[in-house]
This record gives C-alpha cells, sequence and structure tokens, in this order.
C-alpha cells in the first residue's frame, strides 16, 4: 500500500508527468487551521532552485478539495492536489529495454507487469514527496508543542557541503549526504514494545522517502562499539530527564521525553551526467547509457524536508494513538 | 499493535515471568509441514548457555496447539507456545521507583499507567523474541528457495569476538555488536514505492527487536559518502543481476533480484554489573544501581536469530503479497 | 478510516458543497483498461433526473488524475475526482442549533467537534458516493467473469415501483426500498471462517451506503424460521453446484461457487417536504422544521448501484486475495 | 484474517479438536480487573447443556498466560486458552469426499488446499466462540457504564420457544432463531461516515458467528417500507435523546446516544439427524448422509452470548478510537 498510519493516514498519489500529484489525510482531527499557507515553508525547503538542485520548476500550489472548511480542518479526509506543470516528457521508453543503473526502472517494470508509468520516474520519482511534505505540515499542527529540526550535517562526506556540490556539478556527477532530524518536546509513552516502537514506526516511512539508505537513532552505529556502562542514560528527573541521550529518546520502543534523535543516510541520485555502462536487455549486449537532463547533484537538500515529514506522519499517529492508552472511566485503583 | 504483517500475521504475546509466552501466526499457507523440529535450529541459535550469554536456562520446547494437522499447516491461525520455567523474580518492585538507566522501566511505567509486569523485564523481555524466532522459522518455510545467512561481524567494537566477549565478562560490563543479514533467492519485484518499501516494511520489523539502534541497506551509511557514479549498480543481465550491489538489492523500494543486504547496529545490553547513577522517584535524590543477576555480557550474539526472523516475516509477507500483483485472467493486452 | 480493504483498497474523500469529490483507488492491479467511459454506465445509474430523484444536476465528468498511462492502470493509486458544479448552500448553519431528524446533523457535530461542513450534508452527503460507485466500476474490471445484477424489487412496501414514488410525491414525503443483487461467476474460496467471512466484508461496506438499514444472505431473515432439513442445499456437482441456494453462496463464511445473494433494507429518505418536530438546541424548545429544497423521494433508486460498488469493492479484495492462499513453490504434498 | 480491531484486537485461533482454542486480545487498556471469573456469566450463557443444545461437556475454563499481572490487565496482549477436552473424533474424513449439505465441508477444502482439520469441524466449528465469548466479556469491561441485553424473540418462527425445541428434538431435525441486541450508554459520537459506520463495523463482527444470515438496525427491513414521515426521531433534549428510535441508535453511521438496537437471523444449524442428499464426490453420485453424533437443534440459544460478544468487540474499539477525535491542545477557537 502506498499509505500510512492507523489513526493518522496518508495515502499518496501520482506520477511525474502525469496531470496531479499529491495526498489523502484521513484521521486528521477537526479544529485545525489550514490554509494554502500551511504548507509554504515546508514546500519551499522542498522546491528546487539552489545550486545543486534538479532546474525542474513547479509552482507546488497546494489545491485543497476536502476536508477544510472556514479555514479549519472538519475532521474528514483532506485532499491536497499539486499540478504537474514544468513535464519534459522525453523518450523514457527507452528505459523500458535500457533501465539506468539505481533507478527502478528495471524493478519497476517487474512490479507492474511493464504497466508503469515511465515518464520522469512515474511513481517512483522524488515529486511525489510533494504530497508528503505537504501530508508532514498536516502531521506537526496535530502535534502542537512538538518541534522539528532537520540538518544536512555532511555532503559527499565532508561538512564543506557547498564546496562538495560544486565539485559534484563540475564532475557531471551526484553525492549522497547525511541528515539529522531532532525532534523535541514529544511526550513520554508513545510506541509498542513490539513491531509498533517508535523507531520501527519512524523507520517505515522515512525508508519510503527515495534515496533514503540507512537510519540511526540515538548513538545508531556507534552504539554497537560501546558498553553498556557508557551507553546507559541516568535519570535526573521525575519527567525522565537523562543525564545523556545515547539511546536518542526511547527505551523499550517508547518514548522517554528526551529529544528524540535519528540520523538518515542519503545516497547519491541515480541520475547522472556520465555515461554509465547497463544491459541493453532488447539486444542483451552491454552499452552505454548518456545522462538525461535534469536532475539532483545533492538530493540530501531536498531530502530532508522529506525524511521530517515522513517521521511527523508516523509521530503524529502515535500522538493520537497515546489517548487511547488511558483508563476506562470508573473505580479502578 | 504488537502485531505485524498484512497477508502473513505474527503476533506476539507473554511476559518474561509470567506463565507463557509465544506468538500467533496467521495467514500461513496450507499444506506446509511443521513439527516442533521446525523450531529447534533458530531456537537453538537464540538459546543461551555459550559465554557472553544469559545463564538462564529454557528448554524452549514448542507447543502447537492450533493450525497444525497431521504434520501439516492447515491455513488457520497457529498458535506457538513456550512455559516460561526458569523464573526467578527478585523485587522488580523496587524499578518501579528506582528505574535502570537504558531499561525499559520508565517508559514501560507511564505507557501502561502503572500496570505493566515489571518481574523481568515483562513484555519488554529479550525472552519475548522466542516466539519471534519460531514465527520466523515458519516464516521461512513460506518461501522455500530463499536462504538467509546472518553473521556478528563485529562485537564491542572489534572483530575478535571471542576476546571482547572475555574483556566485558571481566569488566562487569556488556558490550554492541554488528550484524549482517543477507538473504538470496528473493525474487524481483518485492515492495512499493512508497511507505511498504521492501526496506521500509524490513526495518519495521527489525527495529522491534530489543537493543537494535540502526538498521543500513547495501552500502548504507557509506552511500552518504560516496558518488553516484560509484554507487550506481549496472545491470549485466535480464534477470537484473548487475555486476556491483551498492544497492543491496533493491531499486525503488522493490527487490531487483540480487542479494538483499542488511546490516543492523545492537547496542550493549543495559543490565551490567557496574553500579550505576539514577534518580530514586520517591525520595528524588540520585542514587547508585548495583547490577543485578543474570543478563547478557553481548546481547548481539543471541540478537542474530532474532533479526533474521524478524527480517524473514516481513519477507514473508512480501513474497505472498506479490501474487496479488498479477493482472486478472482475461484478454488484457 | 473512511477506507476499506487490505489489497484493493478504496478511500474516499469530499464534502456534498465543497469544491471536488472522489476517491484513491490503491491496488488496482495493473494492465486493466481504464478510461472516463469506464465509470458511464455505473454514473448513469447513480445520476438524478428520474421521478423520485433530486433534481441537483451534476454532470459527474471523472477526472483520472494519476494511476492509468495509455489507457491501462499502471498498479499505482487512481485518484478519480469529480467537481461538484450545482451547489446551492443554503442556511445550513442552523442545522447546528435545529438539528433535523434523521439526519446526521448532531452526531457529525458530537463526532467532528462543531467543525464539519454542514453545506449539503457535508461527507455525509449521498453525493459521497459518485466516489464510490466509480471505485465499484474499477472492483468490477477485476474480477473479469464475475455478473453483477441488482434489482429494486419493492418500494414504498410494494411492487409498484412507480405508483409508489407518485405517492410519495403527492404527499411530500419519502419512502423506502428493497434491494436485491446477485453476483454470478465468483471463484469458490473467498473468505475466512472468523470476522472476514464473506458476508461480513460485504456487510461491512454496504452498511457504509447512506439510508442502508439492514442485510440479509440468501434466506436470510426467513431463514430462522426454517429447519434445517428445509434450508441445507445438497451438493450435486463436484465444483460445488447445489440444487437450492437456502444460503445465498456461502458456507463457513467461504464462497461455495453458486450464485452469492444478498438483500437491502433501505429507509426513506430522512429529507421531506412535511414539517417535522425536533428540537432547538439553543432555545430548549420543541420546534418544527419545514422541509428544505432538493431531495430523493425515493432514495432506494439511486441507491442500487452504490450498495453494488460497495460490495464489488469487498469481493475485488477477496479475489485478489485469494491468490495469496495458493501453496508455495516446491516438493510439498 | 481471523483478527478484528483497530486498536482493541481480537485474534482467534484453534480447531474444534485440537489440543486447544482461544483468542489473543491486544490493546486493551491497563488497568482492569480481570481475572477466570470474569468469564464465567458469559460462558455459561454460551455453555451446552439445556434442551436443544449439544450434549458436548467442555469445563471451559479459561488460562490466562500473558497480559495479566496482580488481576489487573498491563496492557500488553492478552492470551486466553480453552483445553479440549470431549473431543469424540469420528470418520470426519469422509466429508471430503461426502460434503455435508450446509457445511463448510466443501468450501473449507477448496479454501485450504485439503490440508483443513476436518475433525469436528476444525476451525469452522462453533466451538471456537468460546474465545471470541471470552474476548468479548473483556470488551465489555472497557466500556464500563454500557449494558448489554441480548433475548431470543423466536425460535423456529414462533415466541414459544420450548414448544419450538421440543419440536425440532422430536423431529431429529433442527431450527433457527431471531436474537435482538441492546446496547445503553454508549456516548454520542462513536463510528465514521464511510466504511467504517458503527452499523458496519458491527455487522463485520457478528456475521462472523456462524449460522447468522443477516443483521438490522433498528427497524431495520420494516424501514423499507415506512415513509420518512413516520421513521424520523424527533430529538426532544440537547443530548440527543429522540421521541422514537426508529433509526435504532445511529445517525449518519454515527451512534446518536440512544439505545443501540440491532436483530440477527441466525439459520438452523447444519447437523441433523434426519437422512440428506448429497454428491459423493468420488464417485460423482447422488448419496444419502445419516446424521451424525452431537448437535445443537437451535443453535440460537447459544449463539446469543456470542453475537453479543462480536458486537462488543467492535463498539470497545469504536468507544477507544473516539478518545483519539478530541482536538489538541493548544489555542485553537
Amino acid at each position: 500500500m502506498n499509505a500510512t498510519g492507523r489513526i493518522f493516514r496518508v495515502s499518496l498519489f501520482g506520477e511525474s508527468h502525469g496531470s496531479a500529484i499529491g495526498a489523502v489525510v484521513d484521521g486528521c482531527p477537526p479544529g485545525i487551521p489550514i490554509s494554502p499557507m500551511t504548507f509554504a515553508a515546508d514546500l519551499a525547503r522542498r522546491r528546487s532552485g539552489a545550486r545543486g538542485t534538479t532546474p525542474r520548476a513547479e509552482a507546488d500550489l497546494p489545491e485543497l478539495h476536502s476536508g477544510i472548511h472556514l479555514g479549519f480542518s472538519t475532521g474528514t479526509p483532506i485532499l491536497i492536489l499539486f499540478r504537474n506543470l514544468d513535464t519534459r516528457s522525453q523518450d523514457y521508453a527507452r528505459f523500458a529495454s535500457v533501465p539506468r543503473p539505481g533507478h527502478a526502472d528495471f524493478t519497476g517494470a517487474v512490479r507492474y507487469g511493464g504497466f508503469a508509468d515511465p515518464r520522469g520516474g512515474g511513481h517512483f520519482s522524488g515529486r511525489i514527496t510533494a504530497g508528503l511534505v505537504a501530508a508532514g505540515a498536516i502531521a506537526k499542527l496535530v502535534m502542537p508543542g512538538v518541534a522539528f529540526s532537520t540538518r544536512l550535517l555532511e555532503a559527499g562526506g565532508g561538512t564543506d557541503i557547498d564546496a562538495a556540490v560544486e565539485a559534484a556539478l563540475a564532475a557531471g556527477d551526484s553525492i549522497g549526504g547525511l541528515l539529522e532530524l531532532r525532534v523535541a518536546g514529544l511526550p513520554v509513552g508513545l510506541g509498542e514494545p513490539f513491531f509498533d516502537s517508535v523507531e520501527g514506526l519512524v523507520a517505515h516511512n522515512v525508508l519510503a522517502v527515495p534515496a533514503v539508505r540507512g537510519i540511526e537513532f540515538g548513538d545508531g552505529f556507534a552504539a554497537a562499539r560501546m558498553r553498556g556502562s557508557g551507553h546507559n542514560d541516568a535519570f535526573v528527573s521525575r519527567e525522565g530527564k537523562t543525564a545523556t541521550n545515547h539511546c536518542g529518546g526511547a527505551n523499550g520502543g517508547i518514548t522517554n521525553g528526551n529529544e528524540f534523535v535519528l540520523r538518515v543516510a542519503v545516497k547519491p541520485a541515480s541520475t547522472i551526467a556520465l555515461p554509465q555502462d547497463t544491459l541493453d536487455f532488447t539486444t542483451g549486449a552491454m552499452t552505454s547509457l548518456v545522462g538525461e537532463g535534469r536532475h539532483d547533484a545533492c538530493i540530501a537538500l531536498r531530502a530532508a524536508v522529506a525524511v521530517e515529514a515522513a517521521a511527523a506522519i508516523a509521530l503524529a499517529d502515535l500522538v493520537l494513538l497515546s489517548r487511547c492508552h488511558d483508563l476506562p472511566q470508573g473505580d479502578h485503583p
């Protein structure tokens, strides 16, 4: 399913070069102020234009067709629609016989029996994350008092990110990056011990963002090299505040009220200007693909807000679910 | 929910020191040979006894109460039950007022309103993974021809694992570890572009295994430091075989028929013999906790098969789901 | 959730007097020919215009924004959008203080905390069934060889339906009706013994159609007055054909290959031209509501195709799910 | 799936003549007092012994293996197990070749590829409802203040139920019955306009009870013969109390705070003492089946509490879900 969530549920739809893409958000509580401006800041972070991002220019004006009345959410499903305007469909049909390395041309052809829309990556396109980011903006409103902060820690292996982008552009190549998301203000008690741990639910969504290849919480992979005496976080307040935060804000799959911290590995975009070897499925011989038009030299720049949105959607669901945990009214001790 | 899966669905239950723990597996296809021996090899990998593992001795005899007839799965829900026999309940009540660092004493108390069973970690215990491992053994049978291989690459930051375990034992401390899982023989086409990507579903389950702090696919975090020209995998056969496997067997969230590769960071167990600072919630003053009895010096040793089971459960679900993707019968082109 | 289905999943959205209503269909197999014409016949059955139906005139032109490429489903989510054009919003705000008998004015206000869109019934409007009917049209294409037939058996308690409608119109009142749906060509083996019985899944969806108050399968309520010797259906062929069909095509919650038969009770529409007593919530005194503008004298006329669509959506999901029931490949007996 | 519920989730397992049957209840809030006595009253209503019920004698002692500590629910999954003790397995294998009319012998064989446990009906047996009834008893505790009342209105078409049972026994036949369930004390606002209407969710579960063939809400099928002026219920209090209750406690799929009323048609049990025609699938010729041993002459007697439990499970889920509907804290108007 191209959908996620049990209470706050987001369904994505659309293809890169179809008429429109977007999301349906079901389970948003009523009474939340929502307008096109709700999405402006996050959509701006996702938009192209900066060095190292694709030159595809989309206005990304969100059309709100349902679930909002007099400026507030009604509690019924919200349809957010974005028109695709700047589509330049090349001859994508050739990718059916000459699949691009690192792309979903081959797996999409098998998964969808040859019927997938190949133009601009179709449903596999990063374009689809506009709907994800919009849904994430609503998710954040469901959690007033919770603050998200996402940074690009590294690009191309270094911290001088501008230089790394310029080098990649000069080489006609692409670079990966390392993102860090910090979430402050989450209540204690979100998540389940098994399967629906807060980390599991967030990872599920975040790994759906194109180009994400790994996720770690708190000290993450560094914890594999630590000792328990160094990793355990001492409690220092009755609210669960800890002296350190090696665990990244969760114990036993459940938030402990400290900052929730995760890092995400973003691979370099598959589309590059350099020629690449691949198989011509028609002839059965190896061939060389020359890079096509528009692409992101550093997709991590624009993935940041999508990762944040994906995490926010999982967390909003947990925040709403946590209201069901309370005891029923009555005379229980 | 303490359950996972859309078609092949696993529900876990039980507490560390309750009468029994186990799993219900719903959606297992009929006709699969299942007996207590089905689980023997994987349960042996999970069992304690080796250096660095807890001395708790459980026979782990799986009782099969439903869903199996004349040695074959019937297609109806399978109940697998394990008795808890070697339980030595100490005074766990004190952990309600003096929560152990790194444990779920605090978060569990909030999440469950003070009603959680604290004995031996209750539902948060690694003991619960016996049911997970048993369900994983069935999951593997649903995918004949798919082979799982899991290795402990590192413990305590090094590759001499025996030495690292001895050093941890001598110090009364615990160490983390790095696991690698390789899955061979998966068909092309498992997964969805958004949300239910193969990586997302596997990560969701794997992060439920206690002590897991991170997961990466293919080159994972290393990919964040690579260039596209170095990360892209050239296709070399019509079956999707690639010359390299930087992506770890998935493009666009969908398996590509190459080996599916992931690594998992396991933190050091929270329970150690050394004294640790924590807050006494009753007095409001800091206090020192002395480590209690039985624990794992290197939980990664026993987590390996649990991680493998968690991944297998997600993959079995996708294998069964993939049968629904075909075209309906008829005269479509 | 305003969504249904595990594999073939339909999400509805929209309000009666908002800008648009529609559906997202996720899980539709690729390769199914779909165009605006796909929906024409069923939408025509749902449209108003005949005696006894509302004079609201909507073109009901389906806009297909995703999931379709070159005339075929791609396998990705399909967005179907219908514009609302003929909206005449009266002063619906008064229904917040003077809720109409039989309507959802009161329950909607409580459920949505006063934020629901009241215009034309908002999300509770029968208008929303346009999306349901469109999704049902796709569901039927997923099951080639399965034939649906729905009849209005009775209106207002009698079989002379035209006369009943005229009488209702003359009285400024509304009438209910009895529908029968027959589905031929379903394979044997759809459904589960518990909870996800074929009857349970179909009833779940059908009872979502506004004004439906009951559903029965096979002999239904008449079976409560029968004896086993008269209700049991004798098998007469190895394909499961039975001499009679008292059970309506299902045994033990699972289709048996005979015609699947159900009947549905549709209540009279709540909106009538006659004055009705109700409470003025502002004053706390009883008052009389005079019927407002456009409505259906016999909503059962237009509910027929919506009931059929609701059932088709459940059955398409089961048809796709049944492909997962097969044995895994291998040497099992 | 043999499971139901989004927040309060019940999974059933077991076969009639296997070692045990039961249920896992996930999502029960913590702090609810639960002991074997919790189930005694409802299990007694389900138990056999009275005239017209099967002579199979089962102690039905619920074993509680998880999710309960010191007499209270912990909030983690609850396993309830019942041993099967009084099993007299006849030669059920013959029903594979000579399927019993009205039974699931044929559909079960197709659905489960010939691997289903045929003894005593296997997973299709009414025996499985012991787990359903136990889960229903917990569901009721989740809703303190909500009262359930279920009556057998008719058996065999009449209201002298004892006489109808005696006549059926004398004839070696079985009779159906009509049940009515009334639920008082439900809050206003449970349910969704589309798909997850309160009626749809309840019907989904109730139709899983073996032998149920129809369900109606409020006036139900009688409403199909009514006029709107006679069916609409006038509001008479600000809490939503209505002068009449034709709608049975729900408007627009959402509870309105009045008594929630439904009736259920139960068919006569398929197993009778009289000989019946059916096909011998081996020879391809018609044959006569002589009724086997133990059965219920009036299954509606024992189905009453199972119907009540099935409804309670759906309603408990909605009660817990309703806590998520509230506005988020903050300064929204």
